[in-house]
């Protein structure tokens, strides 16, 4: 999201979403000491999720995320699993790397010659709860009668895991977040 | 993630996460009474993660997302701010509309024929935390000196947001969770 008063999801209440938009802030909710600011005032790429998605945004970068997270570190072993070309691997593994994301180490078995091997970086992991924002919905619209393929639980504690959205003030706000967004320090115009 | 009880993103010990994959369980760790299953021995697209990124797993459809998200609900306005392809978009909406996540309405501006536009359907408000899990990564490490673009607030009581991983014994996992996954009723063996 980038810049912008409007709430995100608001499609159930599509009127009061309108009157902030066309109207600006409404006396009397706790939007109304907020400049009014429409979301499309500002630019589309100086945005968090937009520059995220230029760095993990598509469907085989982020598989290979998922893969190397979950132990899955060697080159061969990738192909196999994720059934990948090999070039658009290497691709991937490269803008990964080059990204801070994934780290290169050598090892090399027995006869054979010298390889590599990825692992997350410090930053790569940060991006766990990406991957378990994905779960999570596809757990709860696309497993069907069958049920969820797996189940995450905390390394530690062996506890299912599941990831939520809060806020500040200790509110939970459920499955379908009610989220206002205002400009931040970083924002740009149009 | 797919089933497999490697822990997810442990970058920062490897010797223990071979340990996990090589050697099975170890006595004495919480690890120990769970199956010692490779993530590699199950298949890849039999995972929720796979699943939600073939819906939508591509940047354009999580840009129109976040800005049906916010507010831009007609094809004019989201082509003019995404400065995406008019054809682009339209596959996009498609895509997003059979899916079920985004709704289409008749609106008349005066003197024009009758247009769409679109919002979110409460399956697609479900996306809203996975969209909050990428700005929070980009907030982190792209926002630059300049700060975060923008700030995402509760709708209801204006203080900031967060996504946050946390499991069912209470616990929070932090920004780099330490998660494992094992088979759920839905996994399948390659």
């Amino acid at each position: 999201m980038s810049p912008a008063r409007e709430p995100a999801a608001a499609a159930e209440a599509p009127a009061e979403a309108d009157a902030h938009a066309e109207a600006g802030p409404r006396a009397g909710t706790a939007e109304a000491d907020r400049p009014a600011v429409a979301f499309s005032a500002y630019d589309s790429e100086t945005c968090s999720i937009a520059r995220t998605l230029a760095v993990i945004g598509d469907r085989w970068t982020l598989l290979v995320l998922r893969d190397v997270a979950n132990g899955i570190r060697r080159f061969d072993e990738l192909t196999d699993h994720l059934g990948v070309a090999r070039n658009v691997l290497t691709r991937r593994l490269a803008k990964l790397t080059e990204a801070g994301l994934v780290s290169r180490s050598a090892y090399r078995v027995e006869g054979a010659r010298e390889r590599q091997e990825y692992r997350l970086t410090p930053a790569g992991r940060e991006l766990v709860p990406i991957l378990l924002a994905f779960m999570g919905w596809g757990d709860r619209h696309l497993a069907g009668p069958d049920g969820p393929p797996s189940v995450a639980t905390h390394h530690d504690c062996g506890a299912p895991v599941r990831v939520t959205v809060g806020c500040d003030a200790g509110h939970d706000l459920g499955d379908r977040p009610r989220v206002s967004l205002r400009p931040g320090p970083g924002s740009r115009r149009r």
